[in-house]
């Protein structure tokens, strides 16, 4: 019988594949930062979870805020694509977020550590998250003037109102499991949501549709 | 010139007025508990904002869990008749719920935490609390038997909604700030906020309103 050798790790393997290094440091520490917040979240802990040399993960992203910050701009980029690919009709829409949210509960644990540890604070990244907030908000413009949505309400306030529907079930799990019985991870739970979400999404529906090619 | 007698504080103060001084320790164990969560919380500091001996403390409420316990009880208590006062027509209870939230983001913070912490563990108080809901849907549905709500949704799917929306902005202050461009905390924020629930709560009400006695 042959023993396998030990993985290789650390300064080695990074030299031989630093993107696949650099992509399984981003993982571990997205984990960590979603587990424990900002301020919680250990650079020796994302280390050994990523099997990297501490050394290692300075050199590709200088320190733990560095790291904060490529973990933000790479949801921000996977986000954007999902926004972008939103269904325009919001009876289509709102059960697609709520199925984001369910496939991505450690974002919003992030966002939700951020809430309680920065409060009024300058945010990490603060201008380019801006600007991903504003192209949000373009998205929702376009589609109030494409007649999708209501033109009864302001486009940031749409935008607020469509994450806090999808979003809160995973963001208090606890007050979703006192109120409806069930778990926010039940098949049921999250299928009645889903009709819910559907149904309540004509309050958000513009009046005139205009046939559209823009998708 | 008098000089003042220094307050008297710890064991002869809490004998002379016990439901003063437990009222005092309740204050700072709520804040205490929404600035740092349940596992974050020291009964130290608690002791110490109180102006308390901890020994009394631990006498009144036996320890950590025992206080968070008592915080949520009357919190509970506040906020159930904060529900009974809740008007019937959403166009009003929506803004009033949004208002409430304003007036008190240390609970939402509270809740917060224990979003991040229990996860899927039970609840400190989980039954009380788990009654407390019941009857907050039981609300819910007597609105809808009364024509004030719409009747094509469940009742916990309403409730979990109206909290969603009415809370979401102060439960993830930087999401508003980069949405909106506002704080929550400035008044226009507030204002354009209160009116946006104000009209969006069309699509909670129901369509046959019956004239009631029961307000």
């Amino acid at each position: 019988m042959v023993v396998n050798p030990a993985p290789v790790t650390g300064l080695r393997a990074s030299r031989r594949n630093p993107e696949r290094t650099q992509e399984r440091i981003l993982q571990a520490a997205f984990k960590e930062f979603a587990a424990k917040g900002f301020a919680g979240a250990r650079v020796d802990g994302i280390a050994r979870s990523a099997s990297i040399n501490k050394r290692m993960l300075y050199h590709y992203f200088g320190n733990k805020e560095g790291l904060f910050r490529e973990v933000l701009r790479r949801k921000m980029a996977e986000r954007q694509a999902w926004g972008v690919a939103t269904p325009d009709d919001p009876m289509a829409s709102l059960p697609y977020w709520f199925e984001l949210a369910c496939k991505d509960p450690d974002w919003i644990r992030l966002l939700e550590w951020e809430a309680l540890q920065f409060v009024e604070k300058r945010l990490i990244d603060e201008e380019k998250r801006r600007e991903s907030a504003g192209r949000a908000v373009g998205r929702i413009r376009g589609r109030q003037s494409r007649g999708h949505l209501s033109r009864d309400f302001k486009a940031p306030h749409i935008l607020l109102a469509m994450i806090a529907l999808t979003w809160f079930p995973l963001a208090f799990p606890q007050l979703t499991r006192l109120i409806t019985g069930e778990s926010v991870s039940d098949v049921s739970f999250r299928k009645g949501q889903r009709e819910f979400l559907r149904k309540f999404a004509g309050a958000f529906r513009g009046r005139v549709r205009i046939q559209s090619n823009h998708g």
